[in-house]
């Protein structure tokens, strides 16, 4: 499964550069990851209320071309690993009006509890794990 | 007592006008909060280990001159008011480079505790009321 | 003339009080603006590329109840003074699940060139002007 | 040379995970940039004075341990690769209080001009080409 969301650039995430401040894209991805568990049928909130949290432990990104202020973009993610207690995430933002790759990233997380002790997802929730585990790409 | 930091801005809080964008001065004073706790000897972090939050509630700010990258500022904090569930602090914005006055801006607050329901803090930490009391300015 | 916009908050504007830390509500004005012009089938980067900035010279919010990761807030903007040099918006944020009014603000702003000196809006774009002028409220 | 600054965690910089949110850490490696070349007695805004930008092309961070609320960081940002038109650095994010390594990125940049035009930085400013690439590591 692909998660798709559209987000609109804001001025607050420009810089004086003239385009937007390239750390915004982690966010982006944010917003990627919670509109996929929202496809699923999942809120990620509810994932949090369940004390399960899933901090970030390794990101990257590469920008090819700048976006600007006021831009549409479309925010594709999908789940590329998932295991017992670590997944993975890859995005791509393209700029909405010609469909133009701007960045593509990744994301890795932990599942750990609200003490950020590691959890064994597999094990304490098997029916979002198969879900999960259905929608990797 | 007047707290008194200094920071230099960063480039990721600039905006495309070339100036550092807005709403970032209210995280200036916040850290002038957190600085003006840490000259009476109290660390805020330790106040949220009481289970006394100091959500805002109400803000303003007025801009005269704009910051911009990599100017070094100082940050002038005042408590003006203090009750039993709220505080009021008072803040300047100055360029250390020319003592120019950039902005200047207030925040109200409540004391509550981590359900956000109000704590009457003069009676919970009566020594803490006092010394804050003795800081108005 | 009301502009609404409808927006969902994002796990990077929580703070650890667990709700949105306050200074994100002013990007949300922001954005408001942005869907305000848009309405009135003006794009407000189109008048930077006109060379005319909307600097920000002050602000003020009032916050009622904390809004929380995830929600879908409704963000209304009015524009509610508009003279020769400056222009004035009010907003107000509405939790979408239930209607309930969170906060409410204004933000002043000039109308400069982008040396960032004033310049007499009213002439140098007079049906732009009419325009906005029909839209306060 | 390994340049070296401090900074304070802020509360605006923690998310609902009460530690601080993974974007912000590409926030302090442009810190960390603008202080490397501070060290070597060139500002980075002079460096856009004449006009010559950074853009960011390729980032990445590992996160070991979470940085928190008022924590103080220290910041070593080493130049590892110097070309024509691309430069490279790396970071250490080093918590204060005990020396422990909370997370280690880098960044890759382009040298580009305002119009983001590929510049050559070696033949267009020979003397800074060659105090930055004295200074690799």
């Amino acid at each position: 499964m692909i998660g798709k969301t559209i987000i609109r650039t804001r001025y607050a995430e420009t810089d004086q550069m003239g385009v937007i401040y390239h750390a915004n894209y982690f966010t982006w991805f944010e917003i990627g990851r919670t509109e996929f568990f929202r496809q699923l049928n999942m809120d990620y909130k509810d994932l949090e209320a369940e004390n399960i949290l899933l901090p970030v432990i390794d990101v990257g990104c590469k920008y090819m071309q700048s976006a600007k202020y006021d831009d549409e973009l479309i925010i594709q993610t999908r789940l590329t690993s998932l295991k017992g207690v670590r997944l993975e995430f890859r995005y791509e933002i393209i700029r909405k009006s010609d469909n133009v790759l701007l960045a593509e990233g990744y994301t890795k997380h932990a599942f750990v509890n609200k003490e950020l002790k590691p959890v064994n997802f597999k094990k304490k929730m098997p029916q979002v794990w198969n879900l999960l585990n259905q929608s990797i790409e």
